[in-house]
């Protein structure tokens, strides 16, 4: 039987992303236009595999859930957006945990570079984990796949976006302006899982080797701190 | 290194599609409503594998291209809209012949059937080769996946479609008001190679059991013949 053949996929590149913890990332692709990602191709390709993709604004990118592929999938998830408290099929969603592991993601192509022998593609509006392993990457096509009335299911939830504030402190300590407005993106997308909304719970967030702890009480996230991770 | 590690793709379900041949599918998803397929997946999922998928509208397809995957890939292709004059980049098309060879279809999803404990789902727009390994199924999400404003690069080139004109002998022969949607549809679409544009060849191409010889000239096709291929 052609359907229980198995096929071999080997990553055609890499993802150079600011998170790098799973906690933090943004639920879907498009959520946090200010983190920005390299996607950088393996050396074997050469820069004519991009010729004429900077004519797209926007890319699909395949790649695989490599964190969580080995914990497995169950057939029932229950989506962040519903509050955890409601069972979707996983063909349903878009959860990282399911048959095979891929994830397709609508990335904004900002630049294409090339150097040292290496495609660079940097893209904004980035969902991935640091080191996701790339599979394919493929133009968007807008008179094919832009479907505005489409109905979108559990997803036409409306969601809230949190405010985020920060303290005297954790403002002095913000790296950069830009660092400033991709945290705040990504804190106002409210990262907590739908089980934990104490309100005296400190979480702890790393993104782009700073760790920043926050609080949540009602619509307000409050920046505690942010300190760099030191890595280098 | 983390992006030269393999992973292994096993199927979670096959196409049951009217594309019976490569030649004269559409060289997209959408493009020829007319195209129903189903979508079988694997006796292991139960229905909950798709819970809440009937709230979408439309899905996002990936799978194989199996029929041209051991044929590899070039870092070049020339996109048959271009007339296959012009060279484009691998990922900058929705080539078949791509490395990994995963494809990647946005279908309209008519309705999901349950029946002897296989969950079947109705898709139309289809271009998939009949017994195409499927690998994940995603909805659609609209607010986050419409882009009308984007550049679609070369895709954005006007194609003219042809008319589609019947002998009295093919319309005779033609089984169901259906399927001559369905075929109209498909030529219309000018399935011939870039390269055999010769006004005297005639194409043969196999859809849903029945073989259809047409010939095209200037902005016409015309179907010559249409008869079973008598497979049962």
């Amino acid at each position: 039987m052609t359907n229980h053949n198995a096929f071999t996929i080997i990553p055609i590149g890499i993802a150079r992303s600011p998170y790098t913890q799973k906690f933090g990332i943004p639920r879907q692709s498009g959520l946090v236009p200010a983190a920005k990602t390299v996607i950088e191709l393996n050396p074997s390709f050469s820069k004519d595999a991009v010729r004429g993709l900077e004519e797209f604004d926007y890319i699909w990118v395949q790649f695989i859930f490599h964190a969580t592929l080995a914990e497995g999938y169950s057939e029932l998830v229950r989506p962040p957006r519903l509050g955890g408290k409601v069972k979707k099929g996983v063909f349903a969603t878009r959860a990282p945990h399911r048959p095979n592991g891929i994830g397709l993601s609508l990335f904004k192509l900002e630049s294409i570079e090339y150097t040292q022998s290496i495609v660079k593609l940097h893209i904004s509006g980035s969902d991935l984990l640091d080191k996701t392993p790339i599979i394919d990457i493929k133009p968007y096509l807008p008179h094919l796949e832009s479907k505005p009335a489409a109905r979108g299911g559990f997803t036409e939830n409306r969601f809230n976006q949190l405010t985020v504030s920060w303290s005297p402190e954790s403002l002095k300590h913000c790296p950069s302006a830009e660092m400033k407005i991709m945290i705040e993106q990504s804190l106002s997308q409210d990262p907590r899982p739908a089980h934990q909304h104490q309100l005296d719970k400190i979480f702890v967030m790393e993104i782009e080797g700073y760790e920043v702890r926050f609080v949540v009480e009602a619509d307000t996230v409050s920046v505690l701190a942010i300190h760099s991770l030191n890595k280098v």
